[in-house]
């Protein structure tokens, strides 16, 4: 199950004895240029410093460059301008991303339809397509869609009313409560609970009375949610994921949260009730937020910022509160000073 | 499984299609005082935006009183003393407590038992009450006892000798260890782990030796514990989560802690060994304690704290290391008034 | 299943029920040197304040030994040069480390293999050992080795070309990816996923272009994972955590990460990719790495700090971002003291 190991030489750490391209057909799949023998065959993708022979590998720095009369590598990766008389180049506008896509194609299965596992549990009303695979021990509940191409990994549990999108990955120990919707190409890594109560409660003068969590969970084409992570339900109306989010471990979305699309979460991420983050923007580790802040379109939250009041679009904070970037690096640098300054000013006699 | 979404139009995000009810009975279920005709009658509720005739609205607000002769619901829960000509008026102490009343008295089921899953595998001598619904691919250990009206989600481990309150949920995909013990009508929810051993380790100059965990989980009445959380096993004795406490997503509780009655701990918390926290208390996100610090009733450890050392009764604390929540604002905003400080004296040459 | 509290009596918080030792047994055990008589028996062992008549105790400070008369126990464990009359007693190097290995004796329990339940799912190709435990529920998928002595909790799923060693523990709805390898006498707490993709994209202007995660994770010989962690695989070669490394619940490590012998990370520290730490350090809660970071062997890292550049061998960090401990200590307490400076010197009309 959840596919991705077979093709994969650790040893070697190549992908090696899967299909083969020539640098024409790769420069073609990332609109690149060869230079050198287009009929070039690769076998494999690597990392510079253990390519083999045979493998094309990354060169986007300078000290790669310099170094690839030595690397066994067929032919490499290189920056558009870059030269080298060393071996078949492909230059591309963005190395990194031409490595990720040429890595996508050597790894990539095609879609290898398992069915229904005779040990799952399927509730009543499900409508469940031809071509999926539905591992043991999977608890689908009622009323449930699963479109084509699904893989619903062991011990994943999905509620109620769920709706899981074509090509879909659900991993191993997954669960969905009822009601959350999945869109296409979703991946949802193992451990990772999604539509679970939004917190909250109000204190009668002698317990804490619980605001039942009526909404639901909504997950856009193309989000991959990491391990170990949590998504609340809103308390009314859903809690949104929109397409093309990438979040990290162990990330907590509080309920009624609307993340925008193409936005980076990194691990350990804790965002309270309400808060919307918008599009393309980057959240670094352990970064936490408030309840209903609001962060434009394109910010960037430093790592460990700790936000308790609104970003603007294209703004950067960091700290604790977090401001500006450039503000908190200017008020650390002085707090850095900040000892030998006071012991300055108590010896000359202030 | 799972229950809570019957009943639930998710595009009008009211609560509809269930029981109706009279502005009377609600404010005798409530406490409150009608203005306008008491047999009025009410079939949902819904937040203030997104109401429709027919709902039940919260106005607790002056905007949203101003607002009331636009809002479409059909009557509307305000404070004690508020007043509008618009629409007939639930008139109550605590609006905010009122809507949750309310609201769970629309949603709430009755307990509806499924029984015992033909899936699921029941290690020998448990007990197990006639009215359950045990899911599919529960696991549950030897001689583990499982009162009335207790729900098991798919994939939930139960180890031996656990025992599990009337009335209690464990969601799908929770870990119970050996001898944990949840009182009445305590909620787990998906992926949380309740005993797990504690850390704790002896170096021995060439490896670090473990200190076996010996020690048990007590779980008080009510007691609500969000997803993917940590509760661990005493080394010695019983770690202890008291009645009505409410803990949120990702929250780690070491090792012999004991939390006290109606404590709200919010989301990614980490409580190291043998902390103890007093009643009434709210933990705010991402905060995190120190062995053996003892925290007193009805304090407040801000978002972000690093509690240290002990905080008395009533204490409010914020930073890192946590202290006086007033002092940390000081010298917060000293902090922030350093680079310019420090750059006017440097101008005026000191 | 999971052993380990047979033999518990919770009300006594003693271990009791099970074997008895003499403390010349004891003193050979743990290299001691028995005060009294030789052939004292204790049939169990508790902290100072719960031990009962029978039990062994420790008693490592100087407040303890002074109330040794007034505690029931038959015998106490001291450091070297310790003294009482009151009664026997078992003097050692280290009395921590003595009560641990104390402890373990009494209640470690021979492994008693169930074999392989009914109710797993055994994919093709594995090869396992004689003498397991596989609980209800596991899923191992193709080709896993499982060895002797193994035992894999309910609702475990085990991944395509897995190794699990020899005496190794998987605790109950553990999941790891295909491809990881265990080593000897490992144990995973619960929750915990090994072997999911490394967080790693490139945006292409208009999307986040996955980088397929095609290594590994390795976990040497008695290294043991808390609950609800996770451990990433390495984007090419394999994600590392060398022999007797210990971690606490709710921990993160990301792709290509290597984890040095004896290591000690507490719970809810969050480790980016490719960071490398040495061997034999502690780094304690909620603390964080920045991606490519180098910790020496035997550094300290303390709670909370965040980690953005290397740290020697040896050297003692805290803070955000993370600095030499000493230097962070003075940098906080000028700190203390800045908001009553200012006013001071605000007042003196500077």
């Amino acid at each position: 199950m959840d596919g991705g190991l077979r093709g994969v030489d650790h040893r070697s750490q190549a992908i090696s004895n899967g299909p083969m391209f020539s640098l024409s057909e790769l420069a073609s799949l990332v609109g690149g240029e060869v230079v050198g023998p287009e009929d070039t065959v690769v076998s494999g993708i690597a990392p510079f410093d253990s390519a083999g022979p045979g493998d094309i590998t990354l060169a986007a720095g300078a000290k790669y460059l310099r170094s690839l009369e030595t690397c066994p590598a067929a032919a490499a990766i290189v920056p558009r301008h870059a030269d080298s008389p060393a071996k078949p180049l492909l230059r591309v506008e963005n190395p990194r991303l031409a490595f990720a896509l040429i890595l996508d194609r050597f790894t990539r299965q095609p879609f290898d339809p398992l069915g229904i596992s005779p040990l799952a549990s399927i509730g009543r009303d499900c409508r469940i397509a031809e071509r999926v695979s539905i591992h043991p021990f999977v608890a689908l509940g009622r009323n449930v869609v699963v479109e084509e191409e699904v893989t619903v990994g062991p011990g994943t549990s999905v509620g109620d009313d769920c709706r899981i999108g074509r090509g879909s990955t659900l991993h191993a120990n997954v669960t969905l409560y009822p009601g959350v919707r999945l869109g296409a190409n979703v991946v949802i890594h193992s451990g990772t609970v999604i539509g679970a109560d939004g917190f909250g409660y109000v204190f009668d003068g002698t317990r804490q009375v619980k605001i039942a969590q009526t909404g639901c969970v909504e997950i856009g084409d193309e989000v991959e949610i990491g391990a170990n992570c949590c998504v609340d339900r809103a308390t009314f109306g859903a809690t949104v994921i929109e397409r093309h989010v990438k979040m990290d471990n162990l990330v907590h979305i509080g309920h009624n949260c609307r993340i925008g699309e193409n936005t980076i979460i990194v691990g350990c991420v804790g965002v309270s009730g309400s808060v919307e983050i918008g599009r393309n923007c980057v959240v670094a580790g352990q970064a936490g937020f408030a309840d209903h802040v609001k962060v434009g379109d394109g910010a960037k939250i430093y790592a460990r910022a700790a936000v308790f009041k609104d970003v603007p679009s294209g703004g950067e904070v960091s700290g604790v509160p977090a401001q500006d970037n450039r503000r908190e690096l200017k008020m650390q640098a002085a707090l850095r000073r900040l000892p030998e300054w006071m012991e300055r000013r108590r010896r000359s006699g202030e």
